[in-house]
């Protein structure tokens, strides 16, 4: 944990915070704080800023927050992804968020197994911990946007104009010409990018996505887990716009 | 599993192979072959080919391989890790096979805790299948070579030089100005990549890989975990060696 996030609720008027729980935990067993320390602090899609301990209680940790003016910008990279496997899932949240995207669209495709759907992953309660979890280690505080979607089509025809502004659609496709590197590069503004099932989109799929302004991009020449190719790609994405 | 791997010792001198267990399990469940389906194989280590599968008994399938001629090269990247905690090290070995790594390097740092050198998850009886796993999954023969070193500095001192021949030494090193993607990009033949520990290398461990030719590369302006890092790292240097 690079940074102790807050949702705005729990500080007051005056900067006055107390924890317990999990982030108390961390900070008297990893960080060893007492009273005077300070630590980086930021408050959920608002701004980072520093905290000093004013006292630790048991396992209660009371600090006060100096936060600074604007909260950082949203990560110019948006994602959509065919739904993996709920183990994959779980594992992805965290990453996600801390790779740094604007907006996670979760999308039905054929190859992806329908009771993917019905897990609890797919759950706030689930992901919204884990997500923050993600921005505590990248120092972030945007909470990235997250829907979930059973209808491919219905999607891409009809939502995803509202979802993600990126002016810039990339969709990786395996044997495609274009690297992600190079197609990214020559963005200006938002990304969005779009990642397919283990076993790839199918031939519908692709097809609408094409005739929605998606670009076929290189996923490389080597075949990769749904979850190591999304890393992967979001790494090179961030790499090719910074 | 996008190739079927197997051992030199169980391939008779005219292609003939018979497997059980979990391989036989994903060509019959999976893949649904029958007799006289073909099927991408390859020999570890070895060439790739085709196999024809000649019979499926029970939970036995025997196939006739055709192999090319020469093995695939070995990837042009290795990599030297700070050892990671075991639960994310189990994780991280089929994705390490999968992007192609040409050796792993696991050492010691000071912010590696000590009992990480313990677990089964360091045995080749554990990481084996693992990288296995992953090189079905990139379509790949070459297993990558492994070594577990507990002592930092007598590994970059007096052994570092006849594991890797990387004639480019990098290392990911916090708010360093060089990006990945340039410094792997002006490399023409290997590039070995250290990734430090949670915590980071310190001074001295910096110091003395500097002394040895690594020059610091950024991570980027986000903090990440350990296995996020070395996989986001590892997919830029493949697409800038490309």
């Amino acid at each position: 944990m690079n940074l102790l996030l807050f949702e705005a609720t729990e500080i007051g008027a005056d900067g006055d915070v107390t924890v317990s729980g999990a982030r108390a935990l961390h900070l008297t067993e990893v960080l060893k704080v007492r009273s005077g320390s300070r630590v980086r602090v930021g408050l959920l899609d608002g701004p980072v800023g520093e905290a000093s301990v004013v006292a630790v209680v048991d396992d209660r940790v009371s600090l006060k927050c100096a936060l600074g003016g604007r909260a950082p910008g949203r990560p110019p990279v948006d994602l959509m992804l065919a739904l993996p496997r709920p183990k994959v899932m779980r594992r992805l949240w965290a990453q996600l968020a801390a790779l740094g995207v604007g907006r996670i669209i979760l999308t039905n495709a054929e190859r992806v197994e329908r009771h993917y759907f019905d897990t609890h992953v797919l759950g706030e309660a689930c992901y919204r911990p884990l997500l923050i979890e993600g921005l505590q280690q990248a120092r972030d505080t945007r909470l990235p946007l997250v829907s979930i979607h059973r209808q491919f089509r219905k999607l891409v025809e009809d939502e995803l104009a509202g979802l993600s502004d990126a002016a810039v659609r990339l969709v990786a496709h395996p044997g495609a010409e274009r690297s992600m590197a190079d197609a990214a590069a020559s963005a200006a503004g938002r990304v969005l990018i779009a990642i397919g099932p283990e076993g790839g989109w199918n031939d519908f799929e692709i097809g609408l996505l094409e005739t929605r302004g998606f670009v076929r991009v290189s996923m490389g020449p080597r075949s990769l887990r749904s979850d190591t190719a999304t890393v992967a790609l979001l790494a090179l994405a961030h790499e090719a716009l910074a």
